[in-house]
């Protein structure tokens, strides 16, 4: 099997197994769609990838060559941003509890927007930014009390979700646009809301787009930017049918545009945050096949890996697709299950995979774990953290390298 | 509050905040109880600390201090012994998928006990132990088919575990033993079950020792070790009642004698496997209290850590405890719901905790997160990994020290 031209095994003659592998091309075009898609006449429009879904520098590196902003969740994914030298301008600040050496930090990388989550964060934010050279945009995280997952909506759900502040809260919402507009340093931009994750049905973001700016219509303030978060969804399975980045685009551009006219809004910039639909489907994991063991209703497969590179299926019940390197055209014969290394039952990738005849030392492929794999890896039963790939036209990078034995106890003092 | 007679509020001012204390006398004085009670005239009696609970060179020298063996389950795990200088002979290497560079290690290192858990291993060991100048034990995993957890147990349950092989594949067992016994390097010693963990009702263990006693009278062959793992279980909160060491012990060892005498076995040592029962209660996670918010039905506390450091909650739906240093004796009064700074809304520690009127900057302790909390903790939202204290007699130790932005980005490349 090819992953942009460059055979799997030979990937793994040069860096071992198991590893992440990215097609980087296909990051880079799920980044082209996006920003093709969301344009407008009348509306600037940012797309701002949203790296808690895979985070390192050299995924930051394409977004910036992308042209697209970036979405950082703590200070960790801040200063890596800083580190790799991106445009701070076009970092957008996100998290529920930002400490204040996180928010000193980002006034200090001079940062371009934040999201304010509540109240006191608010408070606190205006009393860091009094003495900065430069105008942080703010957008406050509000809750639309509506949450979508797959096919399913729900108008009134999610009301105790811990971000931001509920639609129906106006005081506090005005308090706190008061707090930040008092602070010279800072400018009130408008709000962010995000809904949930693998949205497979338009009608969701719909409805997002009409509370939010019908709760912008009702507050009598003027807002210039309104930013929909993400849940763009990616195929794990055949079961998955993400709505296409042209059809969610043109329908949250659509319902805005309706929207400004019915209730005659300022609005002219909105913002997206893809972060899984750019990155899930282009990464796949690549294991060998170890040990293989038949009890009375299973057929096992062990491969070189596990929840330590894969939380996912243990954590939300995530199911995943595989093929076999070579194996791709042969006919499904048998069913197996997957399992990892790890000492512990729930260590299962994939609970039933109907596969051709597999054998010791195969290549499985597990795809679509490019978003929430690496960003999740644990160390647990002390693995070694996986090296990530990126292959484009037949060539092959290392972005990130295989840690080593040293490497975990790096950290370790003596008794 | 203090822990081992170290004020935690000096811990986070010498260390910051957050981070993992542990209680460094209730580990030793755990191991302790466990070696007093596991005695028995007749039998040789082997505590083996499980180290996945935790595991790290400091831990890994109390353990020697202690004069007990130690499980591992990964060539991690087997490195961090071996750099410790841990005496190689007492280790027991565990795992369902070892690889050859694994087994070749274990090997290299002249680790005391392999536990095999399927033919294809015994293969390969019989294969790679030829030219070793040293004997290797060898136990089976066999799979009891009994489950237990918490005042439940299965009798016919698990039959389809990934973990050994089951004791009605009689052929296959026999196969293996065979296997074993014809290479000269490798000694078959016994066999090695584990039926679950947070086991709180001693007859699960009653039970999977009449099992496994059964199982080797009818194999028909003499067999001189019986391993029965660990489940031994901590209290997180209230409703937790572990057995206590005394009690789980001694009615292993009765058990284990009468099943001797009724069956007329040749057995001589026995071995259980102690990890969570060891570590959970004496280690605590100490974190911040940042911004607070109420939301319709719920008051948040936000703290400085989350999912990243402590994946239970969200993966096993794992309850905690909690107190607020300094506010240990006063009236709880409020109900909060306690979430981390992930992004990501099932980021919550702890549901429901009813406390003391909690304030910003308050020390929150959450109890019992010594196994499996540094363990299983994640970089997700590039989070810095905690640094773990170790208190005794009011002294403080940093036994695994906190990391920096730079070690997040060591790994990564250029693209």
């Amino acid at each position: 099997m090819k992953i942009s031209n460059v055979e799997v095994r030979d990937l793994v003659k040069t860096y071992g197994s198991p590893l992440y592998v990215y097609d980087q091309t296909m990051v880079e075009d799920k980044m082209n769609l996006f920003k093709k898609y969301l344009k407008c006449p009348e509306l600037d429009c940012d797309v701002i990838y949203a790296s808690k879904a895979f985070n390192c520098k050299a995924m930051i590196q394409l977004v910036s060559k992308k042209d697209c902003s970036l979405d950082v969740v703590s200070g960790g994914e801040l200063y890596t941003a800083y580190a790799t030298g991106f445009d701070m301008s076009r970092v957008y600040f996100h998290g529920n509890n930002k400490s204040i050496d996180e928010l000193n930090m980002a006034l200090k990388y001079k940062v371009g927007t934040i999201i304010v989550d509540n109240l006191m964060e608010a408070r606190l934010l205006s009393e860091l930014a009094k003495d900065i050279d430069y105008t942080v945009a703010i957008l406050l995280r509000v809750n639309p009390g509506v949450e979508a997952h797959t096919h399913e909506y729900i108008v009134t759900a999610n009301i105790d979700s811990k971000f931001g502040i509920s639609v129906e809260k106006k005081e506090d919402i005005l308090d706190l646009i008061h707090i930040i507009s008092s602070c010279p340093n800072l400018s009130f931009d408008g709000f962010h809301a995000h809904i949930g994750s693998q949205i497979f049905d338009k009608q969701a973001f719909v409805l997002e787009v009409n509370k939010v700016c019908e709760f912008v219509s009702n507050l009598g303030i003027e807002v210039s930017t309104l930013n929909f978060g993400g849940g763009f969804g990616a195929v794990y399975t055949d079961e998955d049918t993400p709505i296409p980045v042209d059809v969610v685009c043109d329908t949250l551009i659509q319902a805005v545009k309706s929207n400004v006219e019915k209730y005659a809004l300022k609005i002219n910039k909105i913002c997206i945050e893809p972060g899984r639909s750019i990155v899930a489907e282009a990464g796949s994991t690549v294991y060998t096949v170890g040990f293989m063991k038949e009890t009375p209703h299973k057929n096992y497969i062990f491969v070189d890996g596990g929840m330590s590179d894969n939380i996912r299926p243990a954590l939300y019940q995530a199911k995943y697709s595989c093929v076999i390197d070579g194996k791709e055209d042969e006919m499904p014969s048998k069913h197996y299950k997957i399992a990892g290394k790890c000492c512990e039952s729930g260590d299962v990738i994939i609970e039933d995979a109907f596969l051709p005849e597999v054998k010791p030392n195969d290549l499985l492929i597990v795809k679509t774990t490019g978003a929430y794999g690496y960003s999740m890896a644990s160390h647990y039963n002390k693995a070694l953290g996986l090296p990530v790939i990126f292959c484009k036209e037949g060539k092959s990078q290392c972005v990130i390298r295989r840690e080593t034995y040293d490497d975990l106890i790096r950290l370790e003092n003596d008794l």
